[in-house]
């Protein structure tokens, strides 16, 4: 890459902007300098993303600036945490301003819409790559942890309003050629693909309130097997109470579950909380969309238990809705790896 | 990758560590847990690295290791900052036990030797592209910046005991085939490209005696530069004061000139410092070997000072060391690009 190269690069992703809340300097020394919330701990984040794994090379630019903090964000998102900064390193195989214009776009709407500042980064000639690092700050000792499901709490899962999880593996299997969907169906669940919400305000309204939480990015079931583990329990679902979209529903049975429970790339909230903490949680949603006005609303839908854990037993039971034992076979999703 | 391949990585990369220091909660959640220490603010950089460019694939998986680091430990070296914690993220394309084994045992090295935390991070398949990012922590105000250097300041810069700047220049060109040196000759040189070593010790005890910092990777007279730009002043080099290493002082008087004022690849420190303070800045170099005892020695060289900016002339001026002008054509250097 030119030296006149770099200058457009930084003509598309850095913004005067004067220090402003933890930021006492941005853009253009060796180091940002951030200066902490007394009382407060710092959560810290980092995704990379690469072409044909994480995204298509048929997503618009726009979306793929926007995916690429999204799931960040859905990691300071699963502890809870408020977005304060971040950092973006990215690779480019050639400079392209139509591309960098819509990166940039989608990177900055969704910035702003979370109030996170883009303190630094690095860019370079190389195999397109996106690596972005989040910070984000809590009250010490309220981050939502992956350790801390107790028997009797109840599992809920996030989703938008309306809709359900699974549809961003509906959508790349419609690309992969493996199934077909009519065009307006299509648009919508590659949007759910292409444009994933993170759940940053339902994340900070369940602190105090949520007993562990994970954001849902491999897979339902592969993602609750890291709480299972670290919280050492067990859990039960009932498959039917997952929610699906029509779009998943017009599909058959087998497909919907398989992909509520390991279609991956959903990017919403899986957490426990009290048996009896129901109407707080419902509640907590509630709150999260008041405070996000504009933004896409979600609601969350209690779909399970955590159990004791039985050694001779697997961690994970799935149950139908009327409570008798399914044996699927779900395997681990590793995003667009070749199936 | 399987999620056997991804258990290999987490073997490699995930080291059994209570928490301590900063880190409450370190890998193995959505994020890592920080807590800031009161008073001090945080210093945060990213650099990527991409085979081909940063780095030669004949590198040594060990030497990769550390050089992905010390890049980024020169950033906060350059800031006076003390190094807290890091993310890695990882694109490998293949999974290859001896390589993450090398990679591991050379990151480690390096991050041991200077105290700082792997906290969290990510892997993928995809084309090699090593993301790091790095946290540390200074006194609020501190910081070294690029835009504090003041007409009458001296410009220093820092090179091995014994050695100089412009040596991993020197081993790329041989790798690249423009010149050849004997073997004892290219492996010292080799060492310098691929075994940087970041000057954190000496930027700590520079906080409030240099005047402005810079670490020195895409050439000492481009990176002075950026001092210049946003400090607003001019600067003057003396090019024969430049410390050039035995193996570099064999080569044509033009090469010399070039590598080590646009060589690039060295990660020592520039800076500026009042001009009565020799003393001083040579007294922390000293200070700087103390505190790393066991670590690579630094000097410290006096090359030039800070004059007032004249919009009518180049911001930097060019001496001989009997004072003459020197007109030298130097291209900014970008790594590992083509030339």
């Amino acid at each position: 890459m030119s030296l006149g190269e770099f200058d457009l690069i930084a003509k598309y992703f850095t913004r005067p902007q004067a220090p402003s809340g933890a930021t006492v300097l941005g853009v253009g020394d060796d180091c940002a300098l951030l200066q902490p919330t007394a009382g407060r701990q710092w959560a810290v984040s980092s995704d990379m993303l690469v072409e044909g794994r994480h995204f298509l090379s048929t997503v618009a630019p726009e979306r793929l600036g926007h995916k690429a903090l999204a799931v960040n964000l859905s990691d300071l998102a699963a502890c809870g945490a408020d977005p304060v900064a971040c950092t973006l390193a990215l690779a480019l195989p050639r400079v392209d301003e139509a591309f960098l214009a819509g990166l940039s776009q989608g990177f900055f709407a969704l910035a702003d819409a979370h109030g996170i500042a883009l303190v630094g980064g690095d860019t370079t000639a190389g195999p397109l790559n996106l690596c972005i690092t989040v910070f984000g700050e809590l009250p010490a000792g309220q981050a939502l942890r992956r350790d801390g499901a107790r028997v009797g709490d109840a599992l809920w899962v996030s989703h938008p309003v309306g809709g359900g999880i699974g549809d961003a593996r509906l959508a790349l299997e419609v690309f992969r050629g493996t199934l077909a969907l009519p065009g307006e169906a299509f648009e919508r669940v590659r949007r759910a693909m292409e444009l994933p919400q993170p759940r940053v305000a339902l994340g900070r309204a369940l602190r105090g309130l949520a007993t562990a939480a994970i954001d849902v990015s491999d897979g339902l079931a592969g993602d609750l097997g890291h709480i299972l583990r670290r919280s050492g329990v067990a859990a039960v679902i009932d498959v039917d109470a997952l929610p699906v979209s029509p779009d998943l529903a017009s599909q058959p049975l087998a497909v919907q579950r398989a992909y509520a429970l390991a279609g991956g790339d959903d990017y919403e909230l899986l957490f426990t909380a009290p048996a009896d903490a129901d109407g707080a949680v419902r509640a907590a949603a509630e709150a999260a969309n008041s405070t996000n006005p504009g933004g896409p609303a979600v609601a969350v839908r209690r779909i399970g238990r955590i159990e004791a854990a039985d050694p001779s037993a697997p961690a994970l039971r799935l149950l139908d809705g009327a409570g008798r034992p399914l044996a699927l076979a779900l395997r681990g999703f590793d995003h667009f790896a070749t199936p």
